[in-house]
């Protein structure tokens, strides 16, 4: 997985937490490491808590592509709405992202499994390039890219196995109001099959011979939202690395794992609940999933 | 069951519908008719059109409970925003409907299924006392009586299995913004269970053992989502009804067939869809929703 480890600062309608570790890399190999060893590609500065690092090390993630640069650690502050699926940007500091070029290890570039997280399209497309033949591509973006740097994200889009967007995103990136068309003009351009997050109402897999749709699971209390779509990544391409499926019934299975560990992750600030989750409890909700949605 | 028919017009962003038949009990009666014997208590005005007591008549609805009264029909005109869940009223004449104060004969008082839709709740309590002893009963309702008519409906509640509202009803009734959290507080004012209706995101069913999510059938096009509330719980009514199943499993199978009902009746203006519907198409887009859901 290749993105951003990042100190943030966050607000909620439910509380605060100052200058916990965030960013999309760390929620979602945290999330991986329950289903399968993954590496982090990414950029710290010197002022990186070794506390964090340790942390990290201790879930079993591969540092060997976490680069420390002098300087500053990415650092992002925001508020949460009372509708937390909407948010304000109070802070952002680049510090030492801003130069970020990821040279991979040869080690690395053997990875099966590729996560691009929401950079810079030219950014992720030099990284692509440099893994060997990866079996899975997933990449996420953001409104910024789609409007701010649409071509070199369509040139991305044929190579990716699986986009990941929320339903915001693949409209804009669509120009398509209604879900349903807006992912099938997407599949148009390239990826073979596309994954729409909606927040609080669940997820829906779109590729052209079949749809997918999962509701999310309903918590009475949500504490933070920050790095759920992260986190259900992670939960997604560990579950696919962990047991190599490749079938619809597996990534169905798998978008299930990334509802699972989604949900667990908004129960608590800045990725703590992650911190005690066990696989077990993992196990558990995931079978609350079967519950949820059989008939 | 007991409900308005009104003569609607219709302005969505894809087109207009002027003077096409509408109103709760209409679309509820058209949707069970595909699965049971619907008895439809409403009033119209004698310039209700013959040709749509016909229409009904043929679908097999039994219209002993319709009073036709002088005087015009309750007429109803309203806009859609482009985001398809947001409507303004344009124009609202009661006209028979205002003095609307049904009186069972003895045969209708013996249904073992009522559905009360979304009328003032002193008069689906008083309608409610005429049955006699009812196996299931359902009902709708919406903010302006949740707000204006809360002592008579929190009275009603507990006589009710079912309640079904929209996202925003719940929150209102139970002052709660968290859907999970506002379940739990209406269940505790009295309905067995509560089914919340979240538009092109599905609905949710809560009741004290369990939960049950099923998303919304991805639309390419909407049309009018008029009925489509009213058309999920004629689905719903009349699945359980033919089946007489009383378990938590067919209450699952009974949403599934009410979602499969709402997303055909808004595939078209005004109820059209369903005038052409018929049984096959149901039970394949029933096995669409088992494709879209399984994993």
């Amino acid at each position: 997985m290749v993105g951003s480890v990042a100190i943030d600062t966050i607000e909620t309608p439910v509380g605060r937490a100052e200058g916990v570790l965030g960013g999309s890399a760390t929620h979602f190999a945290v999330a991986a490491s329950f289903f399968a060893p993954v590496s982090l590609v990414a950029v710290v500065g010197d002022d990186f808590p070794e506390a964090e690092r340790d942390y990290l090390a201790s879930r079993g993630i591969d540092l060997s592509g976490l680069e420390v640069r002098p300087g500053r650690t990415f650092r992002w502050s925001g508020r949460y709405h009372e509708d937390m699926n909407v948010r304000d940007t109070l802070a952002l500091e680049l510090n030492v992202f801003a130069d970020f070029r990821p040279q991979l290890s040869q080690a690395l570039r053997k990875s099966p499994f590729v996560f691009l997280a929401n950079i810079n399209p030219e950014l992720q497309e030099s990284v692509l390039e440099q893994f060997a033949d990866p079996t899975v591509v997933a990449c996420d973006t953001m409104n910024h890219w789609i409007a701010s740097a649409r071509e070199p994200l369509e040139a991305l889009l044929p190579r990716v196995d699986l986009l990941v967007v929320n339903d915001e995103e693949a409209r804009l990136l669509a120009g398509e109001q209604v879900i349903a068309r807006a992912a099938r003009r997407i599949l148009e351009l390239g990826p073979r099959s596309v994954l729409v997050k909606r927040g609080e109402y669940g997820a829906i897999l779109f590729s052209p011979e079949s749809v997918f749709a999962v509701p999310a699971y309903p918590l009475e209390e949500v504490f933070d939202p920050t790095g759920a779509g992260d986190a259900f990544a992670g939960g997604l391409m560990g579950y696919l690395a962990a047991t190599g499926e490749r079938s619809e019934g597996g990534l169905r299975r798998a978008i299930v794992f990334g509802s699972v560990l989604a949900s667990f992750i908004v129960e608590d600030f800045g990725g703590q609940r992650l911190r005690t989750l066990t696989r077990d409890d993992i196990d558990r909700r995931y079978r609350q999933f079967v519950a949820l949605t059989e008939f």
